[in-house]
């Protein structure tokens, strides 16, 4: 009989957000009348604005013309979508053969994985998005999971917590492969100034390892000085692949939409092109992203569609800000929300679980328990800021009602 | 620094559709004023119709209303999509449970290797269509290319060609994990009966492999005595993965929507549900398809779009027939077309890369060669009937003006 493959049997437990939803299912079945409030998942939730839907409904009615069918799509993308993106989001600073348009940036990452292979040696923020590590475990990239240290075996975590304003030491980090970084930052909202990415470079450079920049809240940034592409910072075109999404840029989450951008410069050791690879594994792997979605993302990134971007980024930024100022109030360690629709909430006293739990039963407000994000998000709550505005101002009142604990 | 994927290292020359355009690029290079037609790559070609095109532009709209909006899905995909497919293409012989909505079959076939692992053993008809192999070389399965017997140490590859009516001669098969299995076949235009998938189906559960059924093109079988489906056949629930794909059945190769079945009954060694593994690779590797195409893909299906959805197989089936004949006619020897897209013609005397040249240079016609499929493809030709009538007419002529040879 087939063996059940050994490193999904590694995983320890379940992916967070499917285990979220479980608790979340069993506690409605309990409670079939609860009014929950989810502010777990980073899930968008306001309708798209006129022109951005505009673009999709052209798209889709163009596929029943004759003049307006297409099939199969380029194998990178629609050629004006990656010259919009090179020229909007990165100032032609990329060209657009250097972006590869996908249907997400997890996805991306997941795919990545499956370019650099098994042998590879992967570090991560400490807390990080699952998907970095979860696809490394499953590509067979680390060892047996490590219950009390609540880490796996042969991947570098790299600690990034208050203590450090949420930047690893790289002082004492060993080499990897590859260095996972998301900036800013999921869960932590954090976000990495300019002379903090110009040290991450310099340490990729150092050590010959590749970055793997996650930029899919870029959008987000809302002071000029920090950078918005790890493209901004000298060097970075030699040692990073940068990673895009129109999922929290455009309300896309459901519509799928994302890019990834490897660099002309970015070499192997044999001094082969790592871009011809990805060419390879994404033609192999993947089939392009929606063609209804790439028009779409065209008419997000044109003249009429950029304002009601920056608008809807601007609503989401202001539920953040809501909520950041109501736990400040009430005396809370919190982090995030200014660059980002994230808050880092510590619950003194309380594990992240039994933080979850205790929002769940009390407050009906489903949140994401930061230790599900590595070890150093124990005693954490990470709150997404996705929201309608009536819910988050609910949200708010039913925070200040429970204390929290 | 970083090394290659050696994995990658050992992937012979291009993938070949990469490869087909690079020669039709240079052609058109040489001669701009060249009015290509192409037959190669299988690529819809037709608008959609009315109530498909009205259910994806209905979707779009719904973005941009408060109660229409959408952001990510259920993982395994929209329940009611489930239940169609469930009801309209399996008469609930599979449950909505077992279903899991993607963006395509290649992209499922990618991340079925990633379920199973590096350590996994594959057999595939020869020739085949490329993803199985090359997937199964990127993630480790394979040992390196043999470029005189023109295929991978490693992998079992069951020849099918017309002395075997294009079905593999089992009894001298040897086992492996997991067996791809193509039917309608693409590249042959083959389908295989109730009697051979009996006997397919007996091989895998006598071997405890896994048979990963691509019925990508079911939808093209005109006689009702040929399963549709491999869970037609009894024990098939036991053994077998099925991939099913909107592409060719209702235009959707740019849209991008396609499903995969993993039934209850297929179990692990160790007497663990595949399905659950395969839940947690598409949760973590994957995202969803996107909401616009999965709403359309209802609409395909329902009582209005299904009769579209006919109408539309049966304009490419009859390309299929037009180019059949015309290759009858002119006495070759030529197979498939009457269950399938695909026409799968010999051109004695010629190797498959030079008949593809002669056909681009004197024809201007595109194909795509035999042998890019597998070595047993060397000497054939596949023509896709996917282009609008008259390209299909012209393209007529021209094979009958040039003789071919």
């Amino acid at each position: 009989m087939v063996k059940r493959n050994p490193h999904i049997i590694k995983l320890n437990a379940g992916y967070l957000f499917p285990e979220v939803n479980k608790r979340k299912r069993a506690y409605l079945e309990k409670n079939p009348n609860a009014k929950l409030i989810s502010l777990g998942i980073g899930d968008t939730t306001e309708p798209l604005y006129p022109h951005m839907t505009q673009s999709l409904v052209k798209a889709a009615q163009d596929l029943g013309t004759a003049q307006g069918y297409s099939g199969y799509g380029s194998e990178q993308g629609n050629l004006l979508l990656r010259n919009q993106i090179a020229s909007k989001l990165y100032q032609n600073t990329v060209s657009s053969d250097e972006i590869f348009v996908s249907d997400g940036a997890k996805c991306d990452i997941g795919r990545l994985q499956i370019l650099f292979g098994s042998h590879t040696t992967i570090a991560v923020q400490n807390p990080s998005y699952p998907a970095y590590v979860d696809t490394s475990v499953i590509l067979g990239q680390t060892g047996e999971y490590n219950l009390e240290q609540g880490n796996y075996r042969g991947i570098v975590y790299l600690p990034c917590d208050p203590k450090n304003n949420f930047f690893p030491d790289l002082s004492s980090a060993p080499r990897t492969d590859l260095i996972y970084f998301c900036s800013p930052n999921n869960p932590t909202g954090a976000v990495s100034t300019r002379e903090q990415l110009t040290a991450l470079v310099n340490f990729a450079k150092k050590n010959r390892s590749i970055l793997i920049f996650d930029a899919a809240y870029a959008v987000y940034i809302q002071d000029p000085e920090i950078p918005k592409s790890i493209y901004e910072i000298p060097g970075a075109r030699e040692v990073a692949i940068e990673l895009g999404s129109f999922s929290k840029m455009s309300g896309y989450t459901g519509v799928r939409l994302g890019w990834s951008i490897v660099p002309e410069e970015l070499k192997y050791e044999d001094g082969s092109s790592v871009k011809t690879d990805w060419s390879r594994i994404v033609s192999t792997f993947f089939n392009g992203a929606s063609n209804i979605a790439q028009i779409g993302g065209i008419g997000v990134l044109d003249d009429q569609g950029h304002p009601e971007m920056m608008k809807m980024v601007n609503f989401y930024l202001e539920n953040a800000q809501i909520l950041k100022n109501t736990f400040l109030e009430m005396g809370y360690e919190v982090y995030g929300g200014d660059h980002s629709p994230y808050l880092w909430v510590k619950f003194p006293g309380l594990k992240s679980w039994d933080a979850f739990e205790y929002l769940l039963e009390h407050a009906e407000i489903v949140t994401t328990p930061g230790s599900g994000f590595g070890a150093e998000g124990e005693g954490f709550i990470r709150l997404s800021a996705y929201g309608h505005r009536s819910t988050i101002l609910e949200a708010v009142q039913r925070f200040k009602s429970v204390g929290v604990h």
